[in-house]
């Protein structure tokens, strides 16, 4: 790094927060699966929307690029250096302040370095909810949920995070910055612009803070372990049971036999919640208001229904926290029981989700015969996280990749439904996304970064 | 208009669907409340997607603008035509097709044309609910509910239009056709398009169609009409039945006591709710599933908490359909009652709506004392309708605009909560918004209609 652009640099955030020892920018030039590495000047650490803005001016007046970054949880690369010319990573982690919690307003203004689990605890604090929920919680930041759009477990209740956003403060590519951090639930004046930033993985501004929706804290929670013959069951009994409880169904998991196998064999204290087995499960949750035992009782009406019309083959219904907490823990054990093989994330129409599998099951067995897939995923959003092994396929990933996307393709679906394009999927997408598609982003790309300075390399 | 563009248009459409005549297109050249009128070239009805393209590229050829229309039930002049120029209008009304209903999927596509009553129905019919309700619903169309992203009595619970949408099919400035018509609750492939031209009234291309989100049909209703000291009362209920009850509060509503008194004095039938007069009012509904009166006993719980703690002065819960209803027409009569007067359509933070009252009351009293002013709206999305009378003062409107906006401004809130910008408030936007705001917009707009043929003279 040429030392004026140190000192310079240093003369915006202090010396202590220009980062270029290799001990401490290690872990910033790597994603956290450690399949994207980078080299950049240096890790630079604002504390303030004003420095992001004169450290976007200097890198503009300097042509070098930036990589903004947040908790570096991210699964596509797209907060990693690409190596490809002068960049720095802006890591935001030191803009973690709530600015405000608004119990009134049922919102509340987060900076971008504000880690997850914090600001769903500020909204506890203050009697409220804030239902963005994933794995990464404990590290992920506001910042970064926001420019992945990143979505989680409450998707089917809540929408992405995308949908939890009332307004953005952003830093643009000539370092000026956009205030937009208004708190209205209705405001038709112009463009929706922050719809713009959100989603973009930072290569069209940096955004540094967000007015985030609350919601009202349901008060109670049923879940049931429900087992059928075919995904097209789970589908219909998903219908079914929005039709019959409405919008209190938060949860629709989609667990295929040989993922609650591979949990059983991997976790000791593991148990199958139903004693014979079944082809294919879904774990199912309430939420609402009024008594657990209400709840409980709603959802057993409703499946006792479906078991009497042949809809379910069988179901067990957690009768405590206890129980329900065991249930999700096998949900959420699926990853670490399988990791050995190529893994896809992908969506479509929800009621296309047993076609999808049916294709694509039918493609492996003629390509590759014997191969066994893992299948499950957030089905109550068309979303399946499909993985295909053993090992041994992994080195055969681009045929692998092919046959599913392929098959997404056809049914109208996406490549990336949760986890953005960032460096993994930025070639991939031009072989699916209509080329005028590309284009308009190709154009607001250029409106808005015109030199292409922010964090290139991503998503175009 | 010239006879060759007459008969290219002619052409693409047919001869009995470019409408010249004067009996014919009068009705196209105004809006409804007849604040704007404009003469275009002609109207022009295309059946479809293709034809609507080969419109656009022939007007492009020609240097001739668009001005798309709907139902033509917009209140801020953003589908007449200008007169500024050469233009056409383009009706969409042709194009209503239903292509699909898919209740496994809790979607359907409709065209731009579909009137919204007509999607409604087909979403009954297929045991769904689309929730989003307006005064013009009987009219109004797709495109234009979209373009504008109107709002309506069911925001509070379900959003704006723009939350109703999981794709769009737009018909580009250069006259190319983006399928974007996806049916996926999760898509992080680049940036979100659609969120562009939703809401931009037609000046970034022409929506053509859209796959419109279903939800759940609530099973029942309750509704109470509640009497309260202050507005700040109303904000504090709202959060309190939120935390108490959840996301089933699916409307609250303000009333002035002098808007209660106008419909009391206009509608024969009306009846005050409550023997008492007190200052401020609040219709509220719930909506969940279960039986009426599950709810009703629901709302009277927490409703004679409220009453115990005085939060409340007095409340009357409708014991019948028949009574909500009347509950309902109370509201809905508001904007007949009181007619000529100063009106706006703005919105703050749910929990400033206390304070934009009480200063725009002040700052009112001050210029014009005497002054009447009806304060109504949908304070769960702090949207009030805050009109200005009596007659008198319709023809100092720009002082009294003056009073309510700089108000509004002072709260970081909107000047157009739902009725968009149009010609209406055009100019007036150049007020508040962040310049840098202003510029974003106008470099899009560059970026997505080059030659400024898509609806000039609106929004910007």
């Amino acid at each position: 790094m040429h030392p004026e652009f140190q000192r310079a640099l240093a003369a915006i955030v202090g010396g202590a927060n220009v980062l270029t020892d290799e001990r401490d920018t290690a872990g910033h030039f790597v994603d956290w699966r450690k399949q994207y590495r980078g080299v950049a000047d240096c890790v630079v650490r604002p504390a303030s929307t004003d420095e992001v803005a004169a450290v976007v001016k200097l890198c503009g007046r300097e042509g070098v690029a930036i990589v903004p970054q947040g908790g570096n949880t991210g699964l596509s690369g797209g907060a990693t250096p690409t190596g490809a010319r002068r960049e720095i990573v802006l890591s935001l982690g030191r803009m973690n302040r709530i600015r405000e919690v608004d119990p009134l307003d049922d919102s509340l203004v987060a900076e971008a370095g504000c880690i997850l689990t914090n600001v769903q605890q500020a909204a506890e604090s203050a009697g409220r909810y804030f239902p963005v929920s994933l794995a990464a919680e404990g590290s992920c930041q506001i910042g970064g949920i926001l420019s992945t759009n990143a979505g989680g477990v409450n998707v089917l209740r809540y929408g992405n995070t995308r949908d939890q956003v009332l307004g953005v403060e952003v830093v643009l590519a000539d370092g000026s910055v956009w205030n937009g951090l208004r708190s209205l639930r209705k405001d038709n004046t112009g463009y929706d612009l922050k719809h713009l930033f959100i989603g973009a993985e930072g290569t069209l501004g940096i955004i540094t803070a967000a007015v985030l929706k609350l919601r009202a804290r349901p008060s109670a929670s049923a879940t049931a372990w429900i087992a059928l013959e075919t995904p097209a069951q789970a589908v219909e009994l998903l219908a079914r049971l929005r039709g019959q409880l409405g919008e209190c169904v938060s949860a629709f998991e989609l667990v295929s036999r040989r993922c609650l196998e591979a949990v059983l064999a991997h976790a000791r204290d593991a148990q199958d919640p139903i004693a014979t087995p079944h082809p294919w499960y879904v774990l199912v949750e309430l939420e609402d208001n009024g008594t657990f035992e209400s709840l409980q009782s709603r959802l057993e009406v409703a499946l006792s229904d479906c078991i009497e019309r042949g809809e379910v083959r069988d179901a067990a219904i957690a009768a405590s926290h206890l129980q329900a907490a065991a249930l999700w823990r096998i949900r959420e054990s699926i990853p670490e029981a399988q990791f050995a093989n190529v893994k896809h994330d992908v969506s479509v129409a929800v009621s296309r989700v047993p076609l999808l599998i049916e294709r694509v099951e039918a493609a492996l067995a003629k390509s590759f015969p014997g191969v066994r897939s893992y299948v499950f995923g957030h089905v109550g959003d068309g979303n399946l996280h499909y993985n295909i092994g053993e090992q041994a396929l992994v080195a055969r990933r681009p045929e692998v990749n092919r046959i599913v996307y392929d098959a997404v393709a056809g049914l109208g679906g996406s490549i990336s439904a949760e986890h953005g394009l960032g460096q993994l999927k930025r070639d991939e997408i031009t072989r699916h996304k209509q080329p005028l598609e590309l284009d308009l982003m190709r154009s607001l790309k250029r409106a808005l970064d015109p030199d292409g300075l922010m964090n290139p390399g991503k998503v175009l």
